[in-house]
């Protein structure tokens, strides 16, 4: 199940957002790094200038764009937004390459033939290309840039930092799993962070770690399987539910409510109350078997499958996770390639069964569908894991409740480039629009990200008057 | 004629040096940055561990090669072997892709359809992964490793410290134009330095300038044509003077002159004398003109054609440069597409005839030759120019004879980003063996290389200690 997990980095909380932007377009090379291909294509940015000081050389703040369209993360970067005014900054958000409508072939962009240029690399150098545009092509750059991102865009907001210096002057990555590679974190670590959200509820985690095996005993009789299908209101035949599949939509389902778990109602694939953990373990809140326990299971899916709806339905539990706003095969590529990032589960020191990181099985299901192996280390040699000694000016943020953590970078190095751990807080909380019912950790977040932003930018306006003049 | 420069931004003295090392060989991805092409070849590298203390992690000394066989700057580079005993440290020299024997597609590498590959920032790669299987594919890597280039190999050291920090602890970058990109630095300083260069010797800049106009007017009536010939003992038969071949050539010799104004005799295309300029200037030491002025052009430019050699030869100035260690056809290409440096000559403030920089021009020859246009700010977009504010732990060092300083990076930015001017000294002068008439300035900038080189390595062993190690 948990490759389709990194599918998921990236959720949408439904607020009711009216940014007004404009939607641009700006040619980049299909390959930054070599001259053997020459074909050039567009990528989509969204701007807005409204709140612009562009006389007085505000600053630009600009979204790395990740695995989706840019069109939601501009809706659901509120924080950007909600700070550009007082700024007078630009804002800019820029859509990754091979996603939304940055295909570089249309649609045949993801087929074999035509997706070897889906990488991390190339979308930074389209970024720092764009940034340069915006800048003019000066070779003193006027306008300080900041980049922001959340996840997968998070990781490209910092690595931005880290490679084009010169061209970003500090960076607000937040919930960037970029010690998530093979080697650096323990594989189980994001399903104990899980398993750690529903622990907070009373004996919620032990019912689901005991209903695994309830339920596939339960799958194994006729009777057993007629019970469940209609206990937990499955949809198809009575008699042909696949086990498998159950299995893989519930811990889905685990791990999404725990991403999300934020303090306001939310929307993504479906519609989630406020503390949605706490909310799904209500019904499971006492030490449950048998029978009893598939009713509260029942209950806590039902919330997952039917918040929010008019009309109940049942639970597709085969359809898999259909983020609309990402595209799956894009980060399934990436995901075989350089963004190889193990998870797994113990089912001892977790809530769910076990299931080992096998990377042989990994890469070569990934030959079978790409024809490439996965370059297991590439990630790591190109942007260094944790060993960020040398780099600046960025914020990592982390929500303690996010299983994204476990990839994070914990430790700050230096005052100039940060770690904020933020209580209460699930994935990337800190960048969404606020909401009347935010705690504090997050508003502190937020108060602590634009003091950085301020020093950043005073710290780029000082040193631009330095900058040598040749002859 | 300046377009040829740029293949000679490297050359050598020709010491006696018993450097001994193992050739290996190392695979790596043709393409780093993309998954589209999935061949792979070795690059070759010179490794040697005699003074290497394993055990207790001693450093790595890495040369970055640049635009030629391995072996030359394995032989050359003095420096590295001078101080690796000293340092415990093993020694590799990595050779550039698509120089010496590291072609991906052998004999064919430099034709149109295989050349793409040929980029700085694939080479960089290169190294990185190279770096990374010496230090045993360990995501916390044990051994400090030092970077050390000189000229386009200096830029490389340079950029390898700036885009993989995680990899290279810090880096000695001799003689690194780093600030010649199109826009940074003005074209004609290179020649003006040149021409600094034979004007601490009277009257030599100045008979030098007044010679071209007399060459050309010799060179338009039969007479005069013959007299050149005969007088600048020319090759070839003596009613077929190529006049601006001619110019280029005694162009193309000042400026070497320049470049390897060494205070030891050496040898590259052909042996020089110690301090090579003052030789040559000694026959242009007063005001000439006419036959005279020709005569003493003829007397120094047989010091150039003829010096060391047993039976004197005829000037053959039609060959052009012909570096045996470097790879034109692969410099040129480069030229071509990422490293776009400006040259030119105004006949005003330097020594030469006017010679205007023209891009578009430039550009052309480029397209006709390579099928590729330019990417005129892609070193600036990838490396920053002089804007390495972020960066750290590299020394900037050039010489003050150099022509190449054009395009240095001439203010220190911190402690940790160092620049030190070399009195008296020609390119990259700090990083050869060390001689007996070396003067002061050459061994102060040696010893601070060391002081750099020490504090780069204590604080990786300190850094080291405080790794984050995950649960």
């Amino acid at each position: 199940m948990w490759r389709y997990l990194l599918l998921s980095m990236f959720l949408f909380v439904n607020v009711n957002t009216h940014y007004l932007y404009q939607t641009k377009w700006f040619e980049v090379p299909l390959d930054h790094f070599g001259l053997g291909r020459k074909e050039t294509f567009k990528i989509k940015y969204l701007e807005n200038e409204d709140y612009w000081n562009k006389n007085e050389y505000g600053p630009i703040f600009f979204y790395t764009g990740n695995e989706g369209q840019i069109e939601a993360f501009a809706n659901y970067t509120g924080f950007m937004w909600e700070i550009a005014a007082e700024y007078q900054a630009k804002i800019v958000f820029a859509e990754h390459r091979y996603y939304g409508e940055s295909k570089p072939f249309g649609n045949k962009s993801l087929e074999k033939e035509y997706i070897g240029y889906l990488t991390s690399a190339q979308a930074l150098a389209d970024y720092a290309d764009l940034i340069n545009y915006l800048q003019k092509d000066e070779i003193k750059p006027r306008y300080p840039v900041i980049a922001f991102g959340g996840s997968y865009g998070g990781m490209l907001a910092a690595y931005i930092r880290i490679k084009y210096p010169h061209l970003v002057a500090g960076a607000i990555a937040a919930s960037a799993p970029i010690h998530m590679f093979p080697g650096m974190t323990k594989c189980d670590l994001f399903n104990r962070i899980v398993t750690a959200s529903f622990k907070r509820n009373f004996y919620c985690s032990e019912n689901i770690q005991k209903s695994w095996h309830l339920i596939r005993s339960y799958s194994s009789s006729v009777n057993g399987s007629e019970y469940l299908h209609k206990t937990l209101n499955l949809c198809g035949a009575s008699n042909a539910t696949d086990i498998n599949s159950l299995i893989e939509y519930l811990e889905s389902a685990y791990v999404t409510l725990a991403m999300v778990n934020y303090p306001f109602a939310s929307s993504f694939l479906t519609p989630l109350p406020a503390q949605p953990v706490a909310v799904v373990c209500q019904y499971l809140n006492q030490n449950l078997a048998n029978e009893s326990l598939l009713e509260g299971i029942a209950k806590a899916i039902d919330v997952y499958a039917n918040y929010g709806k008019k009309t109940k339905q049942c639970v597709d539990y085969k359809e898999g996770d259909n983020y609309q706003n990402l595209d799956a095969g894009g980060w399934d590529f990436q995901a075989c390639t350089e963004m190889v990032m193990p998870v797994c589960s113990t089912g001892q020191n977790d809530m769910f069964e076990a299931s080992p990181w096998n990377f042989t099985k990994y890469s070569e299901d990934c030959y079978k569908k790409y024809n490439v192996y996965p370059r297991e280390n590439m990630a790591r040699l190109e942007y260094g894991g944790d060993l960020l000694q040398a780099a600046s000016n960025i914020v990592f943020s982390y929500g303690l409740l996010d299983p994204w953590t476990a990839g994070g970078f914990i430790s700050s190095v230096s005052d100039s480039v940060d770690v904020i751990l933020i209580a209460d807080a699930a994935h990337h909380l800190d960048l969404m629009p606020s909401s009347p019912d935010d705690q504090s950790p997050v508003k502190d977040a937020r108060e602590k990200h634009k003091q950085h932003i301020s020093k950043w930018i005073d710290s780029f306006r000082a040193r631009n008057k330095h900058v040598v003049t040749y002859l």
